[in-house]
């Protein structure tokens, strides 16, 4: 039996994300934010009306695949190819700094080497799935940078998975150069796969398309392979949101995109997204937060920004991006998400990181989160438009 | 973390059952009936590549919400309100005939008065969603039948409410007029609020869609007030598709109607009704069903079926539906579904019925539910039309 109560909070998560992104709409803020405001008053953190639950995370960890999957679908292939260098030195050097920065702050406060090593491991990784809403909400996925930082999350998540593997190898001593390159093989396996698969479904439904015109069983069959690369990505050691958007990838030149893309939009926009934009403020709980864990949790949260604006960004200027764009593309990198609470889980469990550092963590995330999409609608804002009285008249 | 199983499982899900779906369809067969047959053929009675979970169970209740609250939505109102009368007499006839039928089965099997009379009970109520599929996949859901088969489920499930209260209270000996007559004002109790709050909902949105026209956001804010509903009916002591249902309702004849509609029906299509059909076949399991337990089981099935066509077959006469009219509300009221576990569960859980009689009431449910489209499908079937050999070509 279903408890009922999933109900009132799937009624109450519906009603409050979508009044709060109205109402963050009217004051000129991110609507994502005001949808993960809404999940933290929702939550133990502020009013305690909704409680954490199997079921909200299944149904938010369907939303992130639904989102990375129109994502994938909405990627400009060529352009993602022109880009993968420059994702690859974008992602190096955010990954760097953000390793470097939580290292030093670490270190300061006190903690040793190896635990310093890895906390800084914790806010290595961006997360791609809240950086996609937002700049969907601006209409800014398809553009040259949006594209960039599509190509670095993927990076971003390769380099911490084997970085992660090593450290937590050299930790129980049984690190080898075998189980190292035996990660990356799987890797490499998976986007051997990936590619092949990639091409014969492309082909294979633009094919049907000829034949027998555009159909409703496409989308069902089409979210079949998703999740079908959801689970793939997972069983070779990646995470299910790189299998879902490399599924997407796959359909960006079909011609039957234009309606899966709607059918999935309308999944997402309808229920899902709101569930999961809530569900990450439900997670929200800063009870242990107390004296200098607070400073720390502050600082923390500084360098987890600064690392990718500046690291990322600077990786960007060296592909000849402008400084605009450089600065979009930092700040695209700044939101932290499932990576950090899956490394910092593993830390705890294996007895390198103490309890006591998971609401730290907790912050960190949520005001990367809260911020990215603020600094994003800054950082694309078109200044000589928000010029004119009339901007704003236009919507 | 999500056992990414459930992913492989989803995509199965929607691969089969659209494959099905085609293949029958193909065969002239319903296509539920393929879908149905997919979810067997993929759990545990057969090759055991699904097990049931409770993320299947979570995802197809929400999918039974949105196909009740698409039904609601299709519902002709003063339709419903001109039938409410003959409702109420095809389900009370149909009822008294399912729990005659099943108490003279038990008890030619040796079972005792009030066992038998509890296995009546449990083939009482019909099972409104895969009705509500079969119907909206032929098209008759919005005719004078097909509102007078919704009305009589709503009646159906009240009555066994109610019936199934008075049973267990006799039972455990603490039945008494004050907890029946409670039951029944926390029913009528539901209804008012729903009628209440329907109204409001329905004259909110007109004025809304009149001042600001048609937006998204209505959609979601319509889908909020259908799970609240179903919370609601739940905590009255009803089943959350019946607040589904009158949720649907509510929107049936305003501006909104049309978007709405058609990004319900996405969510119910992309996903939600696939795996609400497979998940009802994964439940099939046929094991310590032997010698005796067999034939009671199918001659449960023969009842359970005859039952409902000549008792609400019956009322429907009686309130001078045509001969085939009647014939198609009879059919229309087969399927069993849920209640009938609702029942078995409680009663084996109070120590009133024995465990082994569960695998009949699943192999019951899915036979009924089987057959049902087929016998819908032909009893809807249009025999001059069916004579043109050209009649399959039109579509």
């Amino acid at each position: 039996m279903i408890d009922s109560y999933l109900f009132l909070g799937i009624a109450l998560i519906l009603l409050s994300t979508k009044a709060f992104s109205i109402l963050f709409k009217r004051v000129h803020l991110p609507q994502v934010v005001g949808a993960l405001a809404a999940g933290i008053l929702l939550g133990p953190a502020l009013f305690n009306v909704i409680q954490p639950s199997e079921a909200f995370s299944v149904l938010a960890e369907l939303g992130v695949i639904f989102l990375l999957f129109s994502a994938g679908m909405e990627t400009d292939f060529k352009q993602l190819r022109n880009s993968l260098k420059s994702s690859l030195l974008i992602s190096a050097l955010g990954v760097a700094a953000a390793l470097g920065g939580g290292f030093a702050i670490a270190s300061l406060f006190g903690k040793p080497p190896f635990e310093s090593f890895l906390i800084g491991v914790i806010i290595a990784s961006m997360s791609t799935s809240v950086t996609v809403e937002a700049l969907q909400e601006i209409g800014k996925l398809k553009t040259k940078t949006g594209t960039a930082i599509l190509g670095a999350s993927l990076f971003d998540d390769i380099f911490v998975i084997v970085i992660l593997a090593v450290v937590m190898g050299a930790g129980t001593n049984d690190v080898s150069i075998a189980s190292i390159a035996m990660i990356m093989v799987r890797i490499a396996l998976f986007f051997v796969v990936a590619i092949l698969t990639g091409f014969g479904v492309n082909k294979l439904f633009n094919l049907m398309h000829k034949r027998i015109g555009s159909k409703g069983r496409f989308s069902i069959f089409a979210l079949a392979y998703c999740f079908f690369m959801a689970f793939l990505a997972e069983q070779f050691g990646l995470a299910d949101i790189i299998g879902a958007y490399i599924a997407g990838i796959a359909f960006c030149n079909t011609k039957c995109a234009e309606a899966l893309e709607t059918n999935t939009r309308t999944l997402s926009y309808m229920l899902f997204t709101p569930i999961f934009l809530a569900n990450i403020g439900l997670q929200a709980s800063f009870a242990g937060l107390t004296g200098s864990m607070i400073l720390f949790t502050a600082l923390f949260a500084v360098v987890a920004i600064l690392s990718k604006v500046l690291g990322c960004g600077l990786g960007a200027k060296i592909c000849k991006f402008t400084n605009k764009e450089s600065l979009q593309v930092g700040t695209g990198m700044i939101a932290r998400g499932e990576v950090s609470f899956i490394v910092v889980n593993k830390a705890i469990i294996a007895g390198f990181l103490g309890v006591q550092l998971f609401p730290s963590v907790i912050a960190v995330v949520l005001i990367t989160v809260l911020i990215a999409p603020m600094l994003l609608k800054w950082a694309y804002a078109d200044r000589r438009a928000a010029q004119s009285p009339f901007a704003d008249n236009m919507h």
